[in-house]
């Protein structure tokens, strides 16, 4: 039995529930503003971000020094889940398979995030939170424009393997699918502007990805204060 | 045989460099300006970034169009070349070890790179090659407080454990050694400073890391433009 701090509106949280739920774990979520830096999560989670997994225990046990297993930083969460969970794998294949599944998961925490999702959630959401100020939309037209380019790439890739790093549902595909949820949700997404060539491409695979049982529970999810758009929740959309 | 685009500062590109030479690994290097996204370079490695891993190839041959392993990003390279090179293995132990030999990487790799080491490679470096211009020394500030945060943080890891990250050297300890030693190579590490309780165990630890054959490479490195610090050769600093 597992439980998981998250932030709905966050891509590496997203992407643990989504695995945890592709490998049909029990787990509890609880909702953590982790830039209020709550002295109590702090306290049993020294980073301070989310996604936080624990497993088998009370805030208050784990505060005792009782050794339990905390885990943040989403490659330690996920490949530990895949690990310890055999089922349904999210990393198969050959060395250079993985390697391939890898560099994608890769490309998209880090890359994707820092040249777009990243900047749509500072500007979008915890500025609101944190000053209640509105969003530079200078930086919102950047990030626009640099997940254009991505998408592009990404519909590249998908027109020659299937999913997104081979011929397999991995843990690429719900990394990238979790991230590309958050930006849904805000409607940072026009949907319509992705009707040809890899954009296409890419917008079939969302769909196929969204309809997955795995992604219920996320398409579920709101968050007070931001409305989800017009297309967020519409598997046809 | 592999070949190792890199960049002498950049600690990912030193965190493989040290895997390969832990494992005795065959490989060239090619030292990248990533920042000036030469042609060639982009038209093979899509991502743009350091450390880039090849296998047995030309730029020729892989702009042909070959099918060869093309490898970015720090976590599919290092889980690659453990997985297919199976001495002096790097992530070891139950699936417990491995997700906190992971959770300090992901804590190194993300948390200390963003809070430290990409501001002063930013002000010190990337600036510098772009504009010529003079770091913001504010900026360094800020870098170095948050720098013994977290050196107060790992020399409390190192005192319980020996290593970082568990009873045995791991991917880990390579990582934080890479990190730091680029800290140390720009003179941002005030060893002075680093005199008793855990600072000192941190201190001391790095002593060790730098002793290791595999470091050798790393502090013959020599930047133009930038002379490495007193403390950075000496092994006994």
């Amino acid at each position: 039995m597992y439980r998981l701090y998250h932030y709905p509106l966050c891509p590496f949280s997203r992407t643990t529930r989504l695995v945890m739920t592709e490998k049909s774990l029990s787990f509890t979520l609880t909702s953590e503003n982790f830039w209020e830096k709550r002295e109590a999560f702090i306290k049993m989670n020294k980073s301070g971000s989310v996604p936080f997994l624990i497993k088998k225990a009370s805030e208050e046990e784990i505060n005792d020094g009782k050794n339990h297993l905390l885990l943040s930083g989403i490659n330690a969460i996920v490949e530990y889940l895949d690990e310890k969970h055999e089922n349904n794998p999210i990393y198969s294949g050959t060395a250079e398979d993985k390697a391939e599944i890898r560099r994608i998961v890769d490309w998209v925490n880090v890359k994707f995030y820092n040249e777009v999702v990243s900047y749509i959630l500072n500007e979008k959401v915890i500025i609101f939170f944190k000053n209640k100020d509105i969003p530079d939309t200078s930086i919102l037209h950047i990030a626009v424009q640099n997940l254009f380019v991505h998408i592009d790439y990404f519909g590249y890739l998908l027109s020659k393997r299937g999913w997104i790093a081979s011929n397999k549902i991995s843990i690429a595909d719900l990394t990238l699918a979790a991230h590309i949820s958050v930006l849904d949700y805000l409607g940072m997404i026009n949907w319509a502007k992705m009707s040809s060539g890899n954009k296409e491409t890419f917008r079939e695979w969302y769909r196929i990805m969204k309809s997955r049982p795995s992604f219920r529970s996320i398409l579920q999810d709101s968050v007070a204060g931001f409305a989800a758009s017009n297309s967020y929740r519409d598997l046809d959309f």
